[in-house]
């Protein structure tokens, strides 16, 4: 039998919950981010910062959507920011991918995340607070993983840069790229993304691998590391690296079939195999990466609305990904799949879901819903862009992709407020937003239960 | 303390189940619906049913339409069709809108509906068998109630279209709406639907009202009539009620809102009391109904997305209504309202939701939305149209709603199939059809419970 969780998990210790030290991780998580947008803003607004001077609500976007790890910008990063403006946004990014990772773990640990295979429901006691002593150990741990991932990056990706541009420049651009690649933040130096390098396998590949490990997560990495088989890893382990295989591999298929002839995207290249690598690119950007190599506008209809499905389910929990997440996705299918075989067991690889599970999984996609649904509505009140190119834009935003069709120009200032809003939603996770914005009624009522029609 | 549920549900007497003369609901439900939308289709092709002869698979999806009380046409009902063609057109739609309040009352008895507050789950085993007694009294219940009110409706609308046509042809016209308002089917003698009577009080009041009083359910309806005061009825009623009241008047408001200074909308109409009339109209009228007073392509893109979200959201369950259902929705909410005040309880109405009613709504949610995908790129994958307007056609073919933005006339026969096949899994219900579909595995393996991430 297969773990259900690693064991290394940061657990609760009880002792530890009425220390003196207590952090309240979602409000901190919160906190963090609007200090750090604020800060970033002003730092961006800076003469110094730019070629030539950008409003505050610029300088705010562009904070938010590195903060975020999003990608979408309304100034270009390569040509309107300085080496300074970039250097700013590059430690966003690195803060906003590693930070949250870090947030996430002690967020996942003190809403009472249990480890072993206990079938009681969640303790609800154990919500708020867990010891400054837990932060610090798993802080460093993810950052040693991250920073040991991210060296490994910028060491491949100046193989290829460097005989390109030299030491200074291609040096530069590999950290540049490996950073925004493994924090799955789409930031680019070209406004045009990694459209020279689509034909590149060097770079593509090395791309893809950085954004698709850091959209794993910290959990999966850490497993991949210590345990090395594959029979030894957790069944949560499986489940992300499987979703993650299917999804690649299918998205990458149908943007092939879907793209093949279209003479503004595959069918401008030559040759199959650059056709396959342009497809694997694409195919699996949009999980939250939201690099292109190709151009976004130039997709057809159908091939943007998978991408829709894409980015709202985004990569695996605790990692540089955002979205819904696999595993909501997982268990969505998994919960309509028992529910239709008449068990009333949600089960997933022989283990029964918790009803808060299965809660929280409805909770997510709900919000999730909704926040799209407020997004698409306000945008759709306030500008005249076509309505695809609104909802990419919108749910984008939500899986803070970055990848746009070209609604990002036609912003007006209620726009990318509300985009803005939307990214840091998507990025902190709708949970964790609510969790905040609720008044949180520890309610010990137990009501009779009630049967109640649904279909 | 109110009831919960009303007492007089059909209760699923366990003596009866292994009687002789069981019957599957589900499976019933889907073969009614297919031999008559096949027998409908033959009716539809023989030249006395039209003007000019119209091609097979354009009388299949007349037939499919009215069945499922959809009402999008590729064909128009008033001048194409004969009176024979527009007979069979509302025998379909009596059936199919009538005919399924009953077997969705059969239905949820047979999957094993408790009505008492009991604590345990829904007993698995007490799934698939009904007794032939059972369904013979609650199908006649039904039929007299629903003819009872179309009686009603039949003599008030009269009262308006006798004067101005004449006793036949006046007649005629308000039994036609009166079939068409009250199954939700959204069925026009004029391409332009209602546009006539934007300004009618009488025709617009009555027509809203019947298709609201058909979407409100066979079980509101019965305790309405059965109880009268508003105290005495069951929190599922109030549920319903409360939910119908909210979401007619906030789409009546907002499309006032949206709509007030269009000039192609309520801005070529004088003086605000049409024009609340209109918005009442427009307002009331996606979730499921159909009709239309104003130039539905004419909308502005928010008003739109509104009625994507309406169109989405339906009637009640057991109703004359689609989409994913009142109950369903406020499900969604409460599940969400209860996990982010850290309630493991979904409570509704001082009541706890069971584990199986909270993974219904999830696995009805899901079914939705992957169908509403699926469509969605299947017609942008096979039609040049406008995306927003594909996006509306799929919704309203899932909510069986039938308004279009134009869609219709630009399916080609691809197109045509999977408007088909939405409509009827969107009326039959999603979780009918999986019921049907499912390998259905009465597991009574227990597994061990396990801790999933999930944000
Ligand atoms: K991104
Ligand atoms: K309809």
């Amino acid at each position: 039998m297969t773990n259900w969780l690693p064991s290394y998990l940061p657990r609760h210790p009880k002792s530890e919950r009425t220390g003196p030290h207590r952090i309240n991780p979602p409000r901190l998580l919160l906190e963090s981010f609007l200090t750090l947008i604020v800060l970033g803003a002003l730092l961006l607004k800076l003469p110094m910062a730019t070629q030539a001077p950008i409003s505050w609500l610029d300088a705010a976007f562009t904070a938010t959507s590195a903060m975020t790890v999003t990608g979408l910008v309304v100034v270009d990063t390569g040509t309107q920011f300085t080496l300074f403006g970039q250097l700013v946004i590059l430690v966003l990014i690195q803060l906003g991918g590693l930070g949250l990772m870090t947030f996430a773990v002690l967020t996942a640990a003190a809403l009472g995340f249990k480890l072993g295979l206990k079938h009681q429901i969640v303790a609800q006691e154990a919500f708020n607070e867990i010891s400054f002593e837990t932060t610090r150990r798993a802080a460093t741990t993810i950052a040693v993983f991250a920073l040991g991932v991210e060296a490994v990056g910028v060491i491949v990706l100046s193989s290829f840069f460097v005989p390109e541009m030299g030491w200074s420049e291609g040096g530069y651009h590999a950290l540049f790229y490996t950073i925004s690649a493994f924090n799955n933040a789409g930031f680019a130096l070209s406004a045009d993304s990694l459209s020279q390098y689509v034909s590149d396998p060097g770079v593509s590949l090395t791309v893809t691998g950085l954004f698709i490990v850091g959209g794993l997560g910290y959990i999966v990495m850490r497993e991949i590391f210590e345990k090395r088989r594959l029979s030894a890893l957790s069944a949560y382990a499986k489940i992300i690296l499987l979703t993650t295989l299917v999804l690649n591999v299918t998205a990458t298929l149908l943007f092939l079939v879907l793209e093949y002839s279209n003479p503004q995207t595959l069918g401008a290249l030559h040759g199959f195999a650059d056709k396959l690598l342009a497809a694997w690119f694409q195919g699996t950007t949009p999980r939250t990466a939201g690099f292109n190599t190709l151009d976004v506008a130039s997709f057809t209809s159908a091939t943007s609305v998978m991408m829709l499905l894409l980015m709202f389910i985004g990569g695996a929990p605790n990692s540089t990904a955002s979205g819904i997440k696999l595993s909501t996705f997982v268990i969505l299918i998994a919960a309509t799949r028992s529910f239709l075989r008449g068990n009333i067991n949600v089960t997933l690889f022989r283990r029964s879901l918790t009803r808060e599970t299965v809660v929280k999984a409805l909770a997510i996609t709900t919000i999730a819903m909704a926040t799209i649904f407020v997004g698409v509505f306000l945008l759709s009140a306030t500008t005249n862009t076509d309505f695809l190119d609104i909802a990419f834009e919108v749910v984008s935003a939500f899986g803070t992709v970055g990848l746009s069709r070209g609604a990002t120009g036609e912003l007006d200032a209620v726009g990318k407020l509300t985009i803005m809003s939307i990214m840091l939603i998507g990025r902190v996770g709708p949970l964790t937003l609510g969790y905040i914005l609720a008044i949180r009624r520890k309610s010990r009522l137990r009501y009779a239960t009630a049967e109640f029609p649904v279909g």
